[in-house]
């Protein structure tokens, strides 16, 4: 390469060496006389000091100007500690502009309002910030460490296609018409799910590959149609050889992005647990604020809104903080989004208590709350009635917005937990019948195979989810590997014998040919990068992101075709 | 994990231990009232010998048969040197059938003549044969060699988008009509070429990727509607940058997949001096047999059919060989296949000529034949006559069926090279007008720079191709960064400014804002993997293939949509 250094690298080692330096004018100014630029490149910013000023006419060098220089390094005057390269500069013998630039639309700069769109079409500039190449570079690296991590134990990358079949059950595919096969379409993946199967069948052993996905669900801030997935199964495992094997791979991450060690095995709650101390099937457990039932202390109560509650639940959450009125406010706005009308509270102050609940509050209730929340200095209890689901839900939206309002956590912790023992149906009101909370593939947890297609409430799955800092970055299952216990499922959830047949019969005939048990598991890496970065938006670890109308503003995609191209497939366009 | 061991790592330093196996049954049998097993995995075969006949009755198990089996490590009787495992053999304590198998359509086995639809029918069958697992684990492998390479070298791994947008000029787009933008339609990317740009304008400095490629061509056997490639692309490099890192990482992969040292710098030729000495721009120089021009030989020649050339070329080969009958049908057909009508041969059989050529042969004529083609014993010359391109190629086609008839090379050598200097356009008859040879984007060569738009036919681009064994394996060039450059380009190939502008214009208007000089290049992993695993089908290297019609037989992919979903998408199939 013609550069001899890149921009981040010379320091007094290099004193004296004639270098040869090539990168963006990130600024110039000037200086009794002298001029300097700030060079800057991927890897850092190296000063240069000319002294001659008929090298170049230097009024000519704008901002993101490319720029070649030839000179010495040389020791600085006034040397900057908070620069790798701050104890030099590059004294220029010769410059030459390898590109101009225009005035960019906005300036490269961390942490610039600018207008959210306009930063997309120019998404090559904003790409230049400092701070999106760190992420991008991370994610590069622990991209990197999840490849070492699997060849290291014997894993097989191997690359499932993107042209499959579209099947029912599960979110919406997208889909790509065939031309050589007209009317016919092929469906990208949602992931690799029975890919991976087939591979255990086939003998693979240990699968895993970095796979892109593709879900049509509708979007939201930060929902992409297209995402990442490490994607990995294993034959004869269970979920803990599965669970014991990602666990290693987090360690790993952890450690050699944030030099954070996670202390292994991770907690593993159940399902049950999770939903009755945090309301929530992911909790954020870098804060602790528990759920605690509450019936027991209301059952002879006076307080109206507490009688007569059948098999309603009164739970409840305990904030160490006076809560004032604008926050209780934020607080009933995050209920009522949970379907909760309204939010009950009590202040416990210096001994005093008030609120909404605090007028017909016996003195026994008063003991018990005291003893059940182990109250010890003030604060406010959150005390809510209703269906027990509904309650959880909305008191464990409460618990994650109470510990952002007093910033319950260390945002540089990193928390990880198991959650195991799920449902393996919900109800879905939409389609009035149980479908499968994973997917229909997902093999019943011992203690239910012998009545999970009877007591579908009931029946839990040998899956598990994996959650950080209150996320669900990924989660898994065993497999279903047993004809029967395949044939009760999916008639469990409803599919007729020819619906079966068509739509999974290639599928689950596979089985009949010699299967291991097997149990696997995927990542969502995008998600996992965002916890990683720090960022609160999933498009600063994506390099080029579509807008939450699934638009890219600066390709302009999607975009019309040209009527040739419709023929082709043999489509029009229906109104 | 419940297992101890796989089924291809005990050896005599395992003797006396206890170990629990699982796998396949590969075959069973009985000798001398004692009961064998071999037992199967990815990793190899066990031997199991089962004194004990009450354990199991043994004729339940069938070929296929998933077992686990607990026992110790003993020696064999008769050990098999050429299994790894073959001095040992597993005593069975305890034995368990963990799935059963149906007779499977096809023996799991090697070089099995077989419909090809029913292998891919059953995939996860096929995929059981020891040949294709070691390909799934060689490309595995490669992939790891690949990333280890990039990272090691500071590039970083950036994924680029699926969606994007469909562009005219290069081939056929799959699209992806949007649900949520009506009538408009991704396209999925054809190569990350755009977007790798704009990494490099982003400063991203050294990309890499192993990308998922689409290209809607027309279906050939081994073609598959997707592929992936190595892409990769780097700032302030020159094409002999990026050649010289093309060769460190093709050095790497096959002495670690073939121990193999390549001999770099890799041999370059400019693409004019490929197709004169070897008709075709993917020589294969695993053998010579060079082509000669014999114009000169000719030029007052007694031969009808090289009297009157006007402007035609006559070219020839020599085969050290007096090639018979059926072997100059089959290279006639050859020259037919390549559009000349008949192929002209010579003999030389002991110092006798003959053939169809022979009859006016002056013995001036044959002097410079035997000293152009260095004839020092029998051989047959193959001479052609036309035009040069037409003659060249085909004489190219038929060096390489000669160099198959007779064997001329080892089929285990790697032989690799550069082709350079490759012409900027071609031209197009069905469009009658030049287009870009490589894409619109490619730099001129420097000696081109001046005069490229008005000297199509001549103009050189900085575009590389790699060449392995006579199969393009990648290529890349010098990209455009100069805006007049890039505007010449776009008019040379015949494209208005309102259509640069419409499809093009999102894209060169980002190297409007300081774009530093680039180059790179993308290797077809897949075609790399046919060659190092020695196989003639794509199908060998890709886990779920799609037949030569495009479709999976597997999923009978392409299929089939719901109205419903054809109404979501707005979209109505059309006669």
């Amino acid at each position: 390469m013609k550069r001899t250094h890149n921009c981040g690298e010379l320091t007094k080692k290099n004193l004296g060496q004639k270098v040869i330096l090539q990168g963006w004018v990130k600024k110039t100014r000037k200086l009794g006389g002298l001029n300097f630029i700030d060079l800057r490149d991927r890897y850092g910013v190296t000063q240069l000091i000319i002294e001659d000023a008929n090298l170049l006419n230097l009024s000519l060098l704008k901002p993101e100007f490319v720029i070649e220089v030839s000179g010495e390094v040389i020791q600085r005057k006034n040397s900057n500690p908070e620069m790798f390269t701050g104890e030099i500069e590059v004294k220029v013998s010769k410059i030459e502009i390898i590109n101009s630039a225009e005035l960019t639309p906005f300036e490269i700069k961390d942490n610039l309002e600018s207008n959210e769109d306009t930063k997309m079409t120019f998404r090559y500039l904003d790409l230049r910030r400092e701070e999106l190449q760190k992420n991008f570079i991370l994610r590069s690296k622990v991209n990197k460490i999840i490849r070492d991590y699997y060849c290291e134990n014997d894993f097989i990358e191997v690359e499932t296609p993107i042209f499959g079949k579209s099947t029912p059950e599960g979110a919406r595919d997208f889909l790509v018409p065939s031309r050589t096969n007209h009317h016919k379409f092929y469906a990208l993946p949602q992931s690799p799910q029975l890919y991976k199967q087939l591979l255990m069948i086939a003998g693979f052993d240990r699968y895993f590959q970095i796979a892109k996905c593709f879900r049509d669900e509708d979007l939201r801030i930060d929902r992409q149609p297209e995402f990442t997935q490490l994607d990995m199964e294993m034959s004869f495992a269970t979920p803990e050889d599965i669970q014991n094997n990602i666990e290693g791979l987090l360690t790993k991450i952890i450690w050699e992005t944030k030099k954070i060690k996670l202390k292994t095995p991770l907690p593993r709650i159940t399902y049950a647990e999770a939903i009755s101390k945090y309301g929530i099937d992911k909790p954020d457990l870098r804060f602790d604020l528990q759920i605690h039932d509450c019936n027991n202390i209301f059952s002879k109560t006076e307080i109206n809104l507490f009688q007569n509650i059948n098999s309603d639940s009164v739970r409840g959450i305990k904030v160490d903080h006076l809560i004032g009125k604008k926050e209780m406010e934020y607080l009933s706005e995050t209920a009522n989004q949970n379907k909760l009308p309204n939010l009950p509270f009590l202040k416990f102050n210096n001994g005093e208590w008030s609120g909404s609940l605090a007028k017909n509050l016996s003195d026994n209730e008063k003991k018990n709350l005291i003893e059940i929340f182990k109250i010890k200095s003030d604060c406010t209890l959150l005390i809510a009635k209703g269906e027990y689901n509904l309650v959880s839900q909305a008191l464990g939206a409460i618990r994650n917005h109470v510990a952002k309002i007093y910033e319950l956590f260390d945002k540089n912790e990193i928390n990880l937990l198991w959650v195991i023992d799920f449902p393996l149906f919900e109800f879905s009101e939409e389609e009035n019948r149980f479908v499968a909370a994973h997917h229909p593939f997902t093999q019943p947890k011992e203690e239910s195979i012998s009545d999970f297609d009877v007591n579908k409430k009931e029946a839990l799955a040998a899956a598990y989810d994996i959650v950080m800092n209150g996320f669900e970055i990924g989660g898994g299952s065993q497999r279903i590997t047993n004809e029967e216990i395949q044939k009760r499922m999916f008639k469990a959830v409803e599919m007729t014998p020819e619906s079966v047949e068509k739509n999974f019969g290639w599928f689950i005939n596979a089985y009949k040919f010699g299967a291991p048990y097997h149990s696997g598991c995927a990542l969502g890496i995008d998600r996992i990068l965002m916890i990683l970065a720090q960022t609160n938006s999933i498009r600063d670890v994506i390099a080029f992101p579509k807008n939450s109308n699934g638009i890219d503003p600066m390709t302009n995609a999607p975009d019309v075709v040209s009527p040739n191209q419709l023929d082709e497939l043999k489509l029009k366009l229906s109104k």
